[in-house]
């Protein structure tokens, strides 16, 4: 289950074509090793005992602190925020007052040199300083949201939402953005801001342990999942001000049903977080504390036009079919975006992550090195523009300062400005409003050439190990090919266009072409230019951006999680899946328990499998032979009847051929007859591999608690199995550790009994079977574990479809989802890897070879 | 199935009290003849042929087709926004100018009484036209979003989707408004849009049939849900000129689950209504076509600062505390409303309801006089005031007239206006605006008299049978409680606060208190201010006020869905329900198919049950013989096997005691000894019920297909059944009308088979089992049903706990769940009539009764 390595190094395909474009396309499957965060709960009988215990007022305390809790993540977010704001900023005010001021002394002197090392020095201990902290956490490199993507679909990865990887996250993408490297910080708050949502309700658990153990619902993946949602919005909503935003992002990504009372929650969040960020900035900003002026550390300014100018429109109907346009251009250059980072990341996993690990940081350090080179050597390019052409038609800025304090006349003489410098010498957040809001400032050579540069650095900085967003970068990186758009409309064709709106389409279009997001996106662009008839171009520019951009390959964020093999569910699957069933997907290879199981069995068992979830079953040979007797008596065309047969005569086929490494079976010439007459030859290898595991793992030899032996006879060894639950790897190991058994000779009853709290005492870490001591526990005594076990665990029957399978199984996010058969027996187990799109397509391709 | 009547008028309680409030709450149960919807498609054969027919392109040119509908529903809501606004304002135009004039002619000659007439004449005639209206259509009545609340949330309500309730309610609201009763146009909007969404994509298929054949998703309940999704978004977005918010209304009250890609169409589908109406109301107000400047019907205008003054905020930290008090306020005033529309809602039903229809109209008639006299009267002793004072800081309005415009000044003397008049003698918005953003217009005395006057009147106007929105009457009435607070804070404690802040949030609190809506009316007001910052105080007012009056009741909305008996579903159980599992609430009296069946049996077994759906089963005596043995052999100990044993018991003993209304069973022995021995004395009442149900509902007695019969002996009649799908009524009376079966002497693959489109056709009205032709059909012809049945459904296990049953019937938005034991028995159905909460609740009191 976890032998499919990432990037199968041995296989030459890729490193002989020249760009490693499209012949290895195929070959990055999705990894088996991820574990599924389990979203439903396992109703057994520690937790029924919970419920009895449960009143309305204790019901009522829960939800005032869960309340509490989604509070507090929505301040720390807020806070957290004020902290990244905070120091981004003073370390950007050090380095461009040093610099600048250097700068304009040495365009007189004539040691621009010299201001290029300072500058060079800066950025370089920043990011140095960013690299290292990535090297202690190598999963706080990136903007995080690949990683939340996956978690909020199901996914865990591990340290993804450790307290190491917030420090390293937060106080990384200071550094690197302080770095001057074409990195954006939201992303990265968004991670920060799960993880705070994920280890705030844990903090209080250890803190408050009286509250939680009333009612032990934060210790599960479902809680923990909700609150992550909570945090990751809260995050978004900090970074753009941005609350519905960021509540329809967790949405997006994460949710697979609509719970309204998480949303309201949710959103409740994304509100605390935002007002705080707000509050507190505005406070400080302006001294006027209790005022709230300033939501987002993102903020895109006030579009509006001069007051009196009757005649001047933000946008116009006309001017949609302009954003129409705009939209195909900013897929494209997503599209080739993507393809080229793609490339590149493939070319780091093979030739970069398998070195040293220094590597990496002389990686950062060259591309802040180019960075900066580029910066400098553009900025000198620039045109020097008269003073009096900038009229910022709003004098004051949102973002707490004036537009024209951000205009940089470096390179130039008095009176006129440079504004390649005022684009590339403020931070990107400045640059956008000048992009935004300032008229007529930049020259359509200097919005070419910083597109340009723009494009090709941002596209080589994501993926450098250093916590780094891509918001902002795109949102610049499109703002300067949309305000290049309206130059040439307004300048060239003399259109009567507000040049804001088209910097904003732009930066919408190309931002979309990249990250392929649709409703979030729209909504946090909406919010974060507050103004709600901007909802229609955005929308439409972001829809044609995706949909061409689809054309040729996924969004970014997608991309990357491809490139790790995180087995992530689409929303939906294809049409053309429903062609498929339960039965053709579904993993048959399974290893049951039984009720009663002896100690040695279950550490057999847990030691030699690697699966994490056992059916509990009991026999009923004679169901199925009467099953089948009837069955042909009373219906002869009762298609599903003879499928489910079929599937369960292939999964006994299967077991056969796994058996067939048995050393000293007597038994291997039966199966080989059996297999030699059914089996298709195609699977060789799966087949090959299922052997090497099975080879240490023969069934216990245990005789009186009926657990399966090596001594049954064949008959036996394929009776059918009557499905009665599903026990986790974690809770037999729980179980064994603690000692719960009953000795051959006692009645069941006097197992010791684990309460709940018990139960889930060591979430989310379970230990594993290795950590147990068997000096401690009798081999031949019996563990039940029927009150541990989830008794009802939703089920599918072999002739489900995909389509209700997949609906099943991603919206109430299970796990494992057993299929069961007419007559209640097991035939295979479907967990997320049988249903992502690389495994669905080639079971698909089977089905069509069959044929 | 439908026996139980709505208010069970026989009973006295309710009359016996005076103000018969709280005695006869408990009356009101949910009715079990409203159908559900089914948002799971049904796989059987014919539909697998549609999906093997199914290619990529195919799917490319259904979601285009897809796309475009839900374009059409947009646009179409759009242009119906704008007919509503165009009318009600040429309608309120021609009345105000003539009304106007006349008085201002009156005041001075002493006619003032002609006046009144003159308005009451306009008024009663324009209510007259949309109480007949009503008449025509009954169901268009009101707000519809309680009707459209309960479709979403999955149940069938006659009618309410039709196009004559289209045409009634658009053209009734019409003159509802224009009439001056106080009632809105939002909620007949939204209800008019969903009917949009439901009828465009079906008229569609008739006129581009080549289209539709291809792939005939259009007619089913699923894809007509979603579509209604959609129109009543569109119908919010055009409302209230907030897209974002109308998806999230429609997520709100209708999806189960977060589809993704439908949550994209509806947002395009509310920005296409939003846009629509916005670019015709700006081109036929400015004659300016192509800007984009009226967003929505209702529109709160700009709430900003005077430019300059640099102290001014539209709020602070500190205002947030009044907020909060003036949620609870709100609440607490919504709670009272409420309460008090609830009794006249019972009351009407009482004694309005069961008399001749005319009288609705003269109740009609009657709240108008009295509005309109109340109005006059009122605004004869509003207070003078000094035209100087009113300083409207924007002065031009959104709503495209001059704020100043709207101030009236009858019965003033010159240079002075009537403050009262001002708020009663304009279109609602406009009144609105006024307590938004007009500055120190309105006096304490008035506001309070205004408020009061409103509360009254539109408590006593919801529920008259003409189409009425409530969204409107409720801000108004709350804008000038939150005014009222305003001017008290401002005048009298001299605090430094924004007036228009305060009406909104005093809007906010009372709307909040009589809807208890959450996430979508917080991003409605949002988007209607069109400003991101009132985010927070919003979200806190709203939050509180449905806390605060969920202590009372409920919201206005959910108290008539429960006046008229609507079995909703709510978000969630409480978690007290999960000590209830699957067994305890199911439906144990089936009645069964086999998968070959006579015509005869099959139209006895039409003929004398209601039952929408049947499960087809094939008996297996033999397995559960076995299985009892097995298990007691192999654990003693496994609890949920006893319990699922037990249940099937209590099955057959209460199939025992219907059968004991069998008139010539000599049966009737045996059962009573089981019985007797068994039988809890609780359900007496309910029994009788079964029984006179069963009476004319005996087996049909037919041997060779082995369909339950009559002369089967107790041991026959109780046998397992093994479940093996589920076909529904109107599937079985399709087979039957199209003469799909085979003789006895042949082979069940001579049976004509249907396609997919034919099963379909008759969607959504399938023909009665009565209107079958019995002639036509040969009695003892055999239907092989099993093609045609959902093959496998999702289900559940007798053991499984309500929270587990509740979200997988939900979520996947299911009409009928079997409850199939662990060995593929048949033991229940579960339908939306066991998961209300009221038989949830009996449930559970059963459940500590027998503990």
């Amino acid at each position: 289950m976890d032998e499919v390595s990432l990037s199968e190094p041995g296989s030459p395909a890729g490193c002989q074509t020249i760009l490693g474009e499209i012949p290895d396309e195929e070959q990055i499957l999705p990894r088996k090793d991820y574990e599924s965060l389990d979203y439903d709960r396992c109703i057994s009988e520690p937790y029924v005992e919970v419920l009895e215990g449960m009143d309305n007022k204790k019901a009522k305390k829960y939800e005032a602190v869960h309340w509490m809790m989604v509070f507090a993540i929505g301040v720390t977010v807020g806070l957290l925020g004020l902290f990244v704001d905070f120091f981004v900023r003073l370390f950007n005010k050090l380095k461009f007052t040093v610099v600048g001021d250097s700068i304009e002394k040495c365009s007189d002197k004539g040691c621009l040199s010299l201001s290029l090392l300072e500058l060079l020095a800066f950025n370089m201990t920043f990011v140095f300083i960013a690299s290292v902290l990535v090297l202690i956490e190598p999963v706080a490199a990136g903007s995080g949201i690949p990683e939340i993507k996956s978690y909020l679909n199901g996914v865990k990865i591990p340290g993804i939402v450790r307290l190491r990887t917030f420090l390293c996250k937060a106080a990384g993408v200071l550094f690197s953005v302080a770095g001057g490297l074409f990195v954006g910080k939201e992303g990265p708050m968004i991670h920060s801001g799960a993880i705070v949502g994920a280890g705030l309700p844990q903090f209080q658990s250890i803190t408050f342990r009286k509250i939680k153990f009333d009612f032990p619902y934060f210790r599960s993946d479902r809680d923990k999942r909700d609150f992550v949602s909570a945090g990751a919005a809260a995050g978004v909503a900090a970074a753009f001000g941005a609350p519905i935003g960021g509540t329809l992002f967790s949405l997006e990504e994460g949710s697979s049903f609509w719970n309204q009372a998480l949303t309201w929650k949710v959103l409740f969040c994304s509100m605390s977080a935002t007002f705080t960020l707000n509050f507190f900035r505005s406070g400080i900003n302006f001294s006027k504390w209790g005022s709230f002026q300033l939501p987002g550390l993102l903020n895109f300014g006030e579009f509006k036009c001069p007051d009196g100018d009757k005649n001047c429109h933000l946008w116009t109907a006309v001017d949609l079919a302009f954003f129409v346009l705009m939209g195909v251009v900013g897929g494209l250059l997503g599209a080739l975006f993507n393809c080229m980072n793609k490339n590149l990341a493939k070319y780091r996993i093979r030739h970069i992550h398998p070195k040293a690990k220094f590597i990496r940081v002389l990686e950062s350090l060259l591309v802040t090195m180019v960075t900066t080179i580029v910066i400098f050597a553009a900025s000198m390019l620039g045109e020097c523009r008269d003073l009096s052409t900038p009229t910022a038609h709003n004098t004051t800025l949102a973002g707490s300062e004036d537009i024209n304090s951000t205009i940089r006349q470096f390179f130039c003489s008095n009176k006129t400005y440079n504004d390649m410098a005022t684009l590339f010498f403020n931070p990107q957040e400045a640059a956008i409003h000048q992009l935004f809001h300032q008229d007529g400032t930049f020259s359509p050579v200097t919005l070419s050439v910083f597109f340009f540069l723009y494009f090709l650095l941002a596209c080589w900085t994501y993926g450098v190990s250093v916590p780094s967003g891509l918001f902002v970068p795109s949102l610049l990186c499109g703002a300067a090919f949309g305000r290049l758009v309206a130059n040439v409309l307004k300048v060239k064709l003399g259109m009567d266009i507000y040049s804001g709106t088209f910097a904003l389409i732009g930066a919408a279009a190309f931002l979309g072409g990249v990250v392929r997001m649709t409703i979030s996106l729209t909504v946090i662009l909406i919010e974060s230019t507050n103004e709600i008839t901007y909802g229609l171009p955005i929308m439409i520019t972001l829809m044609v951006a995706k949909w061409t951009g689809d054309f040729f390959n996924k969004g970014i964020y997608d991309i990357h999680i491809q490139l790790r093999g995180v087995p992530l569910l689409e929303w939906e699957t294809e049409v053309e899946m429903d062609r498929l069933t339960a039965s053709d997907i579904m993993e048959t290879n399974l290893t049951y328990v039984y009720p009663h199981t002896r100690v040695q069995s279950l550490v057999s068992i847990l030691r030699t499998t690697v699966y994490h979830a056992f059916p509990v079953v009991t026999e009923n040979r004679q169901n199925e032979r009467d099953f089948m007797k009837g069955n042909i008596l009373i219906s002869n065309n009762i298609h599903f009847k003879k499928s489910s047969v079929v599937s369960r005569a292939g999964e006994q086929r299967r077991r056969c051929q796994s058996m067939k490494s048995y050393p000293s079976s007597e038994l291997r010439n039966v199966c080989d007859e059996q297999s030699a007459a059914v089996e298709p030859s195609e699977e060789g290898e799966d087949l090959l591999q299922q052997m090497l595991e099975r080879r240490h793992a023969p069934y216990p030899n245990l005789y009186p608690d009926q657990s399966p032996s090596e001594e049954w006879t064949m008959e036996e060894r394929f009776r059918p199995l009557t499905f009665h639950g599903l026990i986790l790897r974690s809770q037999l190991v729980n179980l064994l550790i603690r000692g719960v058994c009953y000795a051959e000779n006692q009645s069941s009853t006097n197992q010791p009994r684990l309460s709940y709290a018990e139960m889930t005492e060591d979430y989310p870490r379970y230990p594993d079977i290795h950590d147990l001591d068997l000096t401690l526990l009798s081999p031949r005594m019996i563990v039940d574990v029927t009150p541990y076990m989830n008794p009802c665990p939703y089920t599918v029957s072999p002739n489900a479809r995909i389509s209700q399978v997949f609906n099943l199984f991603r919206t109430m996010g299970l796990r494992h989802l057993p299929v069961v058969n007419a007559v209640g027996e097991i035939v295979g187990i479907i967990t997320r890897h049988n249903l992502t799109h690389e495994f669905l397509m080639a079971k698909l391709r089977q089905h069509y070879i069959t044929i």
